[in-house]
């Protein structure tokens, strides 16, 4: 059977080039399984850096996460997986199958890898760790020696009015991003990861985003919720430098050590009660966002990124912007600054059991500090804006710390490598 | 307020241009939603034509499908409504939005539009429509007066071999199957069309499907599954104008006058056991299916687009394709010859309550007739193909008959228009 074989993808590429050819992968007989490998596809980075990637990254349109259990009591078997993970992310980020692929080793094996993204490219694939609350003590138990290191920052989110959590979707002691321009390498990197975990770590809950909600840099264009309105005109962008220093990343002063270069994770599904939504007249919707639907422009006048005004009243002598509206609560100035970097996407599950749309949005957002950054936004927005209590159900809720990055150089592979979250068990 | 607003996508584009151009729509203000408006997401195609679009144009990448159940007993109702989506189907193949759009109107009335796809291009976005049996008749009642015109070909499928479908998966009078390039614009068409139906038809189970599993042209690149193998190697494409003329189209003399020029849908949402799969050894993979991972190519030797020679003996004497094979079972010529044009899709719903990756096939293929050319192919390898026995099992399951496509230069609009399945009630 060899010879029927073409050359392993790993073969070809060799782990090496930064920038893949879509020439070199159509003349290899592993042409991308799409027509259409795109500029955006072809794109990939580097595993290395300060801080992972995934996080101040171009948001990719396309999303799979995973919350995971521990299910070993075992430090070792803990790091053993970290470890495997680290080295795993980093192969897979490259367009590379794990360890001999899909059809190489022995054939009296399973493969390395499975092969579900043999021939698309790296598609800008990006892949962030998170540690759970839970990973550092469950029900008073230090689990894995390491309830001294839980960072302040890092505790369960406090209830918030209207939620509706679904235990099957809150929580996790870890977590995975898997964020890409092609859906399929982003859930190829999510099952293949599941797999090293196997006997260590199980799946507690998954979820695939079909479309980017947030811009995270400035030459990305603004998308659009499932509401049909621009979403995340204002958010914090990576060339916010001075913003992002203060408002994303971690150190050494907040608390713990480990953290230095990290941040935290907020990760929310939120359901929206779309044919709810549907039914609402254009002007209610717009007074509830607090924004024009077609050009996402302030209801206080100019365009999308206009500062709204939301003092300035109208003809009635009530602001234009409602006081009530998702914008007028949820902005920055009405949070005493604070600035959150979202990275959500839209999602469906299909239908629900009435034949309504299941779908809507899994908010992401990576903050220096929830108890200061998200969690009085969401207060205030759960028990008084228009749009989070009459349209959104949150159902699921997590939150993660996100350790720092590996730096540029540090050998990932073998007992003596480096691993994402090491600072933690040094 | 509406000084705030951009222009709309319809006013900018008028729907009248078959391609649309990128620089138009940025310039608009609303430019693409995606940093990746690519040459494949502004390809557009005629709703007009012979047949319905969607069948052998190039299988896009995503998909999203729906059932629906009809609510009322009106066959006039029932008539508008195929009015109204054959109107909006036109519309949304366009890259354009419904009606006012969902900035347009009056701020009073809800917007014709959900407006989650303004800004963002036609997609290669392709709408089809299916009628299913219980449409024609339901626990033996005639519901439209329209029983005497069921095709023979339209029935419901046997139970095979190892099915488990859960009823809440399975059926439906109606189907849409919206296939495009970037999945919020597929997704926007089925709730669009959805919203349309309100208090005649409601959704009774829907499917996102995030990568295509078929070619239906020479010149797209085989995609894989989620077993990482190729499929579709030997699908029935577009250029195959014999055989699409013998295995494909419908004509009067099948049966049903106004099927000519139609075809027939089947559906099947298969889950792969993907733990267990990806713990078999790469040689029993390759004996389960047939073929050589990597390469595609069939055991018996050569490359993927070698014709497969289930006789050609190995060392032992036993042949290279095993009998009991996926492609051994399934191909052509152990089923009289007879083929389909495959359009599936992989599909993920995240995580089931035990961990385990919820996905799989979403299977669909389009044939002539149902009884001859699926039936017997599925029972052989539900009984007896190791791949479908041991690795695959049907949760959901659904027939339709896909009338034919309305001609170029019919008018749709109105109550003279032409629109879909209008010979059925003729």
């Amino acid at each position: 059977m060899a010879e029927g074989r073409g050359p392993s993808r790993r073969a070809l590429l060799g782990g090496a080039g930064v920038v893949v050819g879509a020439a070199a992968l159509a003349g290899g007989g592993f042409a991308a399984g799409r027509a259409t490998a795109s500029p955006v596809q072809l794109r990939q980075y580097d595993f290395h850096g300060e801080h992972q990637s995934g996080i101040v990254t171009p948001a990719q349109d396309r999303m799979h996460f995973a919350a995971f259990d521990v299910t070993t009591g075992s430090r070792d078997e803990l790091i053993a997986l970290l470890r495997s993970w680290t080295q795993g992310a980093a192969v897979l980020m490259t367009g590379t199958e794990l360890g001999d692929g899909a059809a190489g080793g022995s054939p009296l094996a399973p493969p390395d890898d499975t092969g579900d993204a043999t021939g698309l490219p790296a598609s800008g694939l990006t892949i962030t760790f998170g540690f759970g609350p839970s990973l550092f003590s469950k029900d008073g138990e230090d689990r894995f020696g390491i309830a001294d290191r839980q960072p302040s920052q890092l505790a369960d989110l406090p209830h918030f009015a209207g939620d509706t959590l679904e235990d099957r979707l809150t929580g996790g002691d870890l977590c995975i991003q898997a964020c890409a321009d092609d859906p399929q390498v982003a859930m190829h990197a999510i099952r293949n990861l599941s797999r090293l975990a196997f006997g260590v770590a199980s799946v507690r809950w998954a979820q695939l985003g079909f479309g980017r909600t947030s811009s995270t840099t400035r030459d990305q264009t603004t998308p659009r919720n499932l509401m049909g309105f621009k979403d995340g005109t204002r958010n914090l962008r990576a060339e916010d430098t001075d913003n992002v220093a203060r408002w994303l990343w971690a150190d050494a002063a907040d608390g713990q050590e480990w953290m230095a270069g990290g941040t935290y994770l907020v990760a929310r599904k939120l359901r929206i009660l779309a044919e709810v939504w549907d039914r609402a007249s254009l002007s209610e919707q717009e007074a509830t966002v607090g924004r024009a639907k077609g050009s996402g422009a302030p209801l206080s006048g100019g365009n999308e990124f206009t500062d709204p005004d939301y003092g300035r009243p109208g003809a009635d002598g009530t602001p234009l912007i409602p006081t009530d509206s998702h914008i007028a609560l949820a902005h920055p100035e009405a949070n005493g600054g604070a600035m959150m970097l979202r990275r959500g996407y839209n999602y469906t599950d299909g239908a629900d059991d009435l034949g309504r749309l299941d779908a809507g949005l899994f908010f992401l957002a990576y903050v220096r500090d929830p108890e200061t950054q998200y969690i009085p936004m969401q207060n205030a927005i759960s028990s008084k804006d228009a749009m989070t209590v009459e349209y959104v159900r949150a159902v699921g809720s997590a939150m993660f710390a996100v350790p720092p990055g590996i730096a540029a150089g540090a050998t990932l592979g073998g007992d003596d490598g480096a691993y994402v979250g090491q600072g933690l068990f040094g």
